[in-house]
């Protein structure tokens, strides 16, 4: 190559868009922007419109496009690199995360005679308010013994793509009527870079019952959910899903003046956030379970076969890399659950001493919390704060602490939670492993590994394997888009053929690892034993005193 | 009467003992005075000796010399009294608190051969080194089918009488050796002030295995506990105890010189402090449970015949009021259980808003519980920070929290908390009525029910009883012994003769009760069913994960 070659990528996250810039040959990242959505996160009213209901959260897909916009030239500008240099663009997003839009994908949101009307915006991946119509879809699907149900752990979420339509269905019938497309905005964002509505079999696969090679469930199902839905497939929702790194098309003219790049500029097929890092941690192989680490955790590995695994939140072929499967699972708070200790649970003492050292309360925290031994507590904790995502698959699940004695401290209860976190990532890898997917590693990406040594060690110590960190450790899915948009380019564009190729050049993990120290594995056999009986008894139904308080909760509350 | 008659209380604590005048006729508190004893709770070095092991804690006896000679005439002073118009003495003391002395009374740690001798001293009530010997006492009193096993509900505790004896024997058998006599400090300071040994048949009946009518275990049970305890009984240890309220003689000369009493004037048999409550409070008859509240709970009920209620702490024929069985139960922490959450578990928003508000935090905690409804928090906890008491007898069990959501707030916490020991009252309630021993209202005294309204209540909710405040409340064990002075006087000293005639004109409660709310109590019965399914889970042995965690914990902390 005369002059090196770059690629795009651009992440969607909840609050914000981030634009990198990244060298193809070696994967570095040369420059970056990060634009905030104008709107945010809509959820208490509409931007001139009414007020929304609670557990609605909603998104301004025009936001979507002022990433593109500014953040394209601002991140061009901060790496120094010349428009002609960028040979693809990759994009992520959250999800699921659709709006409906017209044959030509503008959204119903941008017309006037829709745009007071909350169903017609973007409803945001937290968007909560479609849980009865996920039940109705779960019951019908256990009636008809849908395959979906085994698919997605035996429960298809309030979050997820048709859940929200059947909102439509029920709540909005003139917009849904209305609506030529239901889409997600991962393959929205494409359609408007490159004028093709080609859609991704990631977010289909994993949010929206789409199967390879067997395409959704029947009409008859459709229609058994309502009437009005039998034909949606095919109409408002194609029946075409192309592979991650598949070249969507080019960049419009209108786009590629917008943002000084060539026209006809390579768009890689839409992707989602969590999966995509998964290239960009290394991770094209099984083996190695990439952890996204932050408020939450999304663990993804790949495998050779299709096994059905307790509590996963989905199983697709070729939905991470192509010529594997891609399981995604979960731990629905673990970074909230830190912070809301942080908020609630951290007594004058520790900020007393933080104040007379000049420290941040939680970093006084963290070292008591380090010279603990483990077992040394006395406490252990189930990490249901806001339910439990695999294996369980129940949200009604919550928090338990045990153990507590009058010579308890604030830094042994922390020091619980984390354990109580590290214990269910090793309930998830037990449960891939008792189904013959093969765990042999950890990699991990995200925030919490930047700032918490302690934990790393305790995950690392609790599941017996070593773990890496992603570098970088918080663009990694900026980074897995850059790779796809390199492979939608190809190799004799200037990009690369696989993502395969790809991660061989473009991803990263440091040196150095987190390994599991014999002695305290040892202990942690222990603890993680009387985890999982309490897990199992509270878990599944041999004693429901936490649902029955959710519910009891819910009377006198709403009295 | 010509003019007004007084009696004298003394109440000796944990770290204090309390004199009070009481006027005879309407129970009315004209003086009082509280002396600190000198030494305190000695439980890291003997005055002038060697340290001490953890778990020891002892007490100088001089020290409850002091508070006769001290604060008697300080009392008479502050009530502006003639010394001449007081007609009786009562005393009450913790237990179990035994010294060792010679045959003349003279305590062995006086002895210049022996005041460097730990055991040589008053092991006071929460001397906690002799659980070895307790272990042995129950495994050989199991094995002996000894009566005293179903008495204190199957456990013989480390706090008690023979286990510290044992604990000499064992350790010091030079002292066992020498030692005359080993006496509760309670019968020791009536022995002082009298001349004459003794003891009352209270401590003997709920600390020392003594039941009326039938006496100790046999030769052969001590023998069995160690050769040289075999005659124990009817040398070191007496065979005659008296009843609650008997004269046990009168004031010597040496004391009558010292205090400016009358020479000869009545002294009481000793008592226990939680027991000499019980008249205080007006309960002479059965039906009304007295709780004494404050950092644990002990529950004094009176029974028309004996019935084997299960964890009790004890079940002794005239132990607290002539002519009834004596049921006394507790709970190990409950004051302590707030005082912990206070000091480990109030997050910074709680102290901020106290300060803001120039309130006490514990203020603000106490309101914003307030504000919630029973059930509201979805949060249920196990009361066991210090082991479980009654009914489940185990130390070896540690506290719960369950329900945590990311929503959940400190103040939430701490309803949970208080709900939690009510629960507790509630089991041992229902303990109670379910082997036909009625509870039918509640009095409380102590420190807890004057400062906390909404504990009140919810206690009041969660049992669905009437719960009255004694008056005094936080003085009614001086009260007692002051009342049971009057009865050592009788009549015709001035005094009354019974225990019934004392309560009628000396005792009182306030006239406003705690009433259950109806609303309120269907609530709680839900969360208190709940409560009960964990309580039996965890502390029955269906899952032994607290023992099992504390095990690890002593092996963790002491490698």
């Amino acid at each position: 190559m005369s002059r090196d070659k770059f690629v795009i990528g651009i992440d969607y996250g909840t609050e914000s868009g981030r634009v990198v810039v990244v060298r193809v040959r070696n994967g570095e990242e040369v420059g970056s922007a990060i634009i905030p959505y104008a709107d945010g996160v809509i959820d208490e009213k509409l931007p001139g419109g009414p007020r929304l209901e609670p557990d609605w959260a909603l998104e301004n897909p025009r936001d979507y496009l002022a990433v593109v916009e500014k953040g394209l030239p601002k991140a061009l500008k901060a790496a120094g690199t010349r428009a002609d240099s960028v040979v693809g663009i990759g994009t992520d997003f959250t999800a699921s995360s659709p709006l409906p839009t017209m044959r030509d994908g503008t959204p119903l949101c941008f017309l006037p005679a829709f745009r007071k009307q909350p169903h017609a915006w973007v409803k945001l991946w937290k968007h909560h308010a479609a849980q009865a119509e996920a039940d109705r879809i779960n019951e019908i699907g256990r009636a008809r013994n849908e395959e979906f149900i085994r698919t997605y752990g035996g429960r298809y979420s309030s979050e997820w793509f048709f859940s929200k339509l059947l909102e439509i269905v029920y709540e909005a019938p003139a917009i849904y009527e209305a609506a030529e497309r239901f889409i997600e905005a991962a393959d929205w964002i494409v359609w408007q870079l490159t004028g093709e509505e080609k859609r991704n079999a990631c977010t289909a696969g994993y949010k929206a019952m789409w199967v390879k090679g067997k395409g959704f469930p029947s009409p008859d199902f459709f229609r058994a959910l309502h009437p009005a839905m039998e034909n949606v497939i095919g109409t408002k929702v194609p029946e075409t899903y192309y592979p991650l790194g598949a070249r969507a098309g080019g960049l419009t003219p209108a786009w590629a003046k917008k943002t000084s790049l060539r026209e006809g500029t390579p768009v890689s097929i839409g992707n989602v956030d969590a999966h995509v890092a998964v290239p960009a941690c290394t991770v094209v192989e099984p083996g190695s379970l990439v952890m996204i680490m932050g408020t939450s955790i999304c663990h993804m590995l790949l495998g050779r076969k299709k096994q059905m695994v307790d509590g996963m939140c989905g199983t697709v072929e070729d939905g991470i890399v192509p010529g594997f499967w891609g399981y995604e699972a979960g731990q629905s708070a673990v970074g909230d659950i830190f912070a809301w200790f942080f908020e609630h649970g951290v007594p004058d003492y520790i900020h007393r001493e933080a104040r007379g050292r000049k420290l941040p309360f939680e970093t006084v925290l963290e070292e008591r919390a380090k010279a603990l031994r483990p077992g040394q507590s006395g406490l252990v904790a189930l990490d249901w704060w806001n339910g439990n995502r695999s294996i369980l698959v129940d949200v009604e699940l919550t928090g338990l602490l045990l153990g507590m004695t009058l010579a308890t401290r604030a830094e042994e209860i922390y020091r619980a939670l984390i354990e109580a976190t590290a214990f269910g990532t090793r309930t998830i890898v037990e449960a891939f492993e008792s189904r013959g997917v093969r765990v042999e590693r950890l990699v991990a990406c995200g925030g919490l590994p930047e700032k918490n040594q302690l934990l790393m060690q305790i995950y690392a110590d609790v599941t017996g394997r070593d773990i890496r960190l992603a570098d970088p450790l918080l663009t990694c899915s900026a980074l897995g888009s850059a790779m796809h948009g390199a492979v939608a380019a190809g190799r004799a564009a200037g990009g690369y053929d696989s993502i395969f190729e790809a991660a061989e050049h473009m991803a990263r993990v440091e040196k150095r690892a987190y390994r599991p120290r014999p002695e305290n594995r040892e202990v942690y056999n222990r603890s993680f034993a009387e985890y999982r009986t309490l897990h199992d008894y509270f878990g599944r139904g041999a004693n429901d005193v936490m649902k029955r308080l959710k519910a009891l909760q819910r009377k006198q509350v709403s009295e």
